[in-house]
């Protein structure tokens, strides 16, 4: 099955797959003490800065409550966009973990926030009766598939800070986004004001594992303890960083990265060519949105599966991953023209 | 490097790489939706019989606290050996996402809760100042190495349940149990009333991931949801059950947790032979617990990590892997024999 | 001072008062074990039908959380207006306690939740990624002193019903709202499907406390541990039953109420007489809305505080309380009239 | 009926109602805003010290988990008696709250933790996978009824501080110590080292209401916040302050704890004077524990109830309160006389 699902149902990069076998060889020191985490979180520092921390844990969720928890104590809230994967698809792991209330506040057409809309919830500072802001959560790429600028990051961390808030990103698809922005990955984190990154991997090709990323050294205080304690400290810690350190060998990310989305230019591309179909957000990275009609859903899904955003307007989710090929695209624009 | 210090230092098996290797192909449904986990289910219910129910997790203490919040409230106190990792080794962990009350009882020397111990803290039913028992987790093996019988699991199961308490078992070395003790994995676990397992993968000689196994289907009810919301669900949950699809064939468990179990007993044999150590437990399984000179440890340890248990009373903990060699026990032996 | 800002401004109904000088004899069994908890209990059931539980508690906090946590668990989510004082009022206290989600939904002018506004969260059920929604919490009177009519309330009952939710209501000032309606406390909550009930004894005249109405037995099984859980089963719980017995006794409720009511329409009346002042909300229990231009505020607050609802639209609200008397409002009319 | 269950089963001094009474006119703000709040805080600078800040909640647990949640995040422990109220009594109300393990102590034969019992659980800083100890929590007077010296609390402060946890006094029955240790409420608080202390009211014979006095500035920083999300922030605020402030006023507090630790010891006479009986521990405040023939509980019960302490010993608890009178001992003289 070749999927427009999620680049979660892809398998594994053949590069990462090789540096597994590598590390297993030997006996390693445990939870993160060996030297194939020390070796790759140095090449993390050479990615981000000499200052980045770097935990590594098993999956998204994972990571963005190990974020959150680094920031808040319970009596504070968290924003975030209505759209957002921490506030639709993550349960509710981070009020059961940090105790905190979030507040979702309404992304735009792009599935972004603005400082404008952030504005609107930064009230009340120093009432105990209301939950105190301290944390504001942003996803790049967006749920949309859609890209902050280092700009539009850098005037959510303005206001932020000006305020007392931490700036987080929720990166589960941020190499694709720095691919199609052609930047580094300091540009649009460190070096936006971002102040820690849940930097995602298994989405990007690897098996499992994610790696978040501390840039402020406030959330560095305590966030081991924390690590451990939000069950995402791996015993056998090498086998995560040693798959990001094949991503990170000779930006790897970059160029599978830039694949994925080049793959969704041509998919959009293909999509657009059919009158019946309305594109809906802008294809900025490896994400196509879509209105198509409804009685299209199953004969398509048969072969192609996807995902339905908006039942109600039919607005539809293709999703290309690292190994979606040419010829994948080529065989859906034809299943597409033949629907009616 | 070859050390002793915890299983969780070995790498991966051979036929658990190939597996890897083989479940990379294609796309896949995620979250456990794939035709792999639903092949390796079926494994575990040959293992464990048509009504057991498993979940994947990705480490001990995921596995755990899944467990423990599949029967819990927050009003209610888990019941657990003050020598146990959930106590001990998992931060707080179990508190932070279930809120209940971990009251610890005093082991036996063999690390062992008995029938005894236990009815001690069933006291006060009904009162609701005391934090009311829901269930009592033991560990197999023990954190000392030992084993609990099938009967002893049975006396424990029926006290449990005579209470209205669910028994979990914290099984992250169970294949060493179930190897040592010449039985089957029902048989100390389903067989015997336990109603919730932590089946442990990665000491067994996988790269990640245990596994809960449900046989009280009212533990079953509501815990897919909390699977999700422990951050504990993969999205490319066919790699977990890919491995333990491995482990499973054949009973491969069983003849690399033999082959640990041997070298312990090598081990235990090359230290019986040294008249300044003392054996400290029985050994039962792959550890190998002794007093020995506080001043052996640092010329000892550095070239066979080990754990020191108790440096009041100069004891040690030597674990043995899947990938324990002969030839290690020998070279540590020789480097014993030249201790004074 | 008299102010218009809050009913919890106000001071302790003489019934009250003498209902508490009066419990102030001899020992009493503690935590609720006491005869006079007893009797007022009965009251309860005479109000609410036998069928009702009562559990008494401190404060309007306490009384909300107890409520939730009686019919949900951690994955749950709750559904409340975005308005309503458990989402903008009771900092994270829910989130802290339960571990729920709170999906806020955006409340109609009147700051009513309809079915079709609940209905629009109604959705993803099964889905362990979502936070499955278990409770309705709304609120009589609303925070913008509004009413919900027994046909409104049995409406969302009856979705809620259908789709597995539980209805609770916040009941601060419940009272007024069965004042106002010139109906029995009956046939707004257990008679028109509310599950359990938050009924306010603060702001009504007593000097504290507030009571748990269960009329589903579901939430009722456990409820009495998380009683004590929460913090809030009082040991000495005859000084709270006592107030309640007296608010009960002869329903000196009504009457109490009845007139904060009265006051607040001879409120509306004053302001209504003001060409600059537009009133915003239906006067339908104590609370008066309205736009008043902004450089009154401090004059007017000098003598008569009272809350700022909104300051971008210069809305602010004005309460009466048991206590407010005609002549605190033709004071007030009398400033009012010298204002411009 | 007169008991010795517990000094809860008391009712409510005349001159604390007197100061309700007083408190009840006109309006006042609420939430802690007022005039009578801020002049009893005033007098618990007077007793405690010019830093000392001052909260009040609404019962003893809530001020103990108000407490720990000053001190604490989620993955430290808490130190404590495992004869403690906080550990026997409160549910898992401290670990819901804050997530925190708590690991008990075995107190010595007097109920009492000394720096040598403590000093075993100071282990493993650092250690990620163990919950952190921050704080150490006493009882004064203890769970025996015996008392803590300042001397034995500044051991035990020292000893804390020394390793970075807090100390903190749960001090239900702070009065009665420090009526028995004939020494200032001072000095066995702030004076001692103690960072935070839960000051009893209602068992001194308030109606309701506790007190947080905080003197470590370090746990001042965010307590407002948690008063509140702790569900302990009562409105009308006056009417715990009001209490206070009467117990305060000319040491009422010492006068009426002196009496109930007198009858007390009253009551130990007439139970040493039998034959039967062994008294058990230490009489220093206002509670006597006695074995007592296991025959004797229903007949003197029926008059005179009290706690069975330790069913097994035949351990029974009796307690005096502020409204004891010489003839209610006389009366349960009588009686034991009867008994064979």
């Amino acid at each position: 099955m070749k999927s427009f699902a999620s680049d979660n149902y892809a398998g594994v990069l053949p590069q990462v797959m090789e540096a597994l076998a590598a590390a297993n060889v030997q006996h390693a020191r445990s939870y993160g003490a060996d030297e194939i985490t020390a070796r790759v979180t140095q090449q993390f520092c050479e990615a981000f800065g000499a200052q980045a921390r770097v935990y590594f844990v098993f999956n998204g969720t994972g990571a963005n409550v190990l974020s959150i928890s680094s920031a808040t104590q319970s009596f504070h809230s968290v924003l975030c966009a209505d759209t957002s994967h921490i506030y639709c698809d993550e349960s509710s792991a981070p009020e059961t973990f940090t105790g905190c209330r979030f507040f979702a506040l309404p992304a735009n057409e792009h599935g972004k926030l603005t400082p404008e809309i952030v504005a609107e919830r930064l009230i009340r500072p120093g009432d105990v009766h209301y939950a105190q802001p301290a944390m504001l959560s942003i996803t790049q790429t967006t749920e949309y598939g859609t890209l902050y600028t280092p700009q539009e990051i850098r005037a959510l961390a303005d206001l932020c800070h000006a305020h007392g808030l931490y700036l987080h990103m929720d990166g589960s698809r941020f190499f694709n986004a720095a691919a199609s922005l052609g930047c580094s990955l300091a540009d649009i984190s460190v070096g936006a004001g971002v102040d820690i990154l849940s930097l995602g991997g298994t989405k990007a090709g690897m098996m499992f594992g994610e790696a978040v990323v501390v840039f402020n050294e406030q959330l560095a205080k305590n966030i081991a303890y924390k690590h451990k304690q939000v069950m995402q400290l791996a015993s056998k810690t090498r086998f995560i960083a040693a798959q990001f350190g094949a991503m990170l060998q000779g930006e790897l990310w970059r160029s599978t990265a830039q694949h994925a989305n080049a793959m969704a230019q041509q998919l959009h591309a293909a999509l657009s060519a059919h009158s019946a179909v309305r594109i809906t957000r802008q294809v900025q990275a490896n994400a196509v949105f879509a209105e198509i009609p409804r009685h299209w859903y199953e004969p398509l899904q048969q072969h192609y599966p996807f995902y339905v955003w908006k039942d109600s307007t039919h607005e539809v989710r293709l999703m290309c991953a690292w190994d979606t090929q040419p010829e994948d695209i080529a065989a859906f624009s034809t299943a597409l023209a033949g629907m009616k």
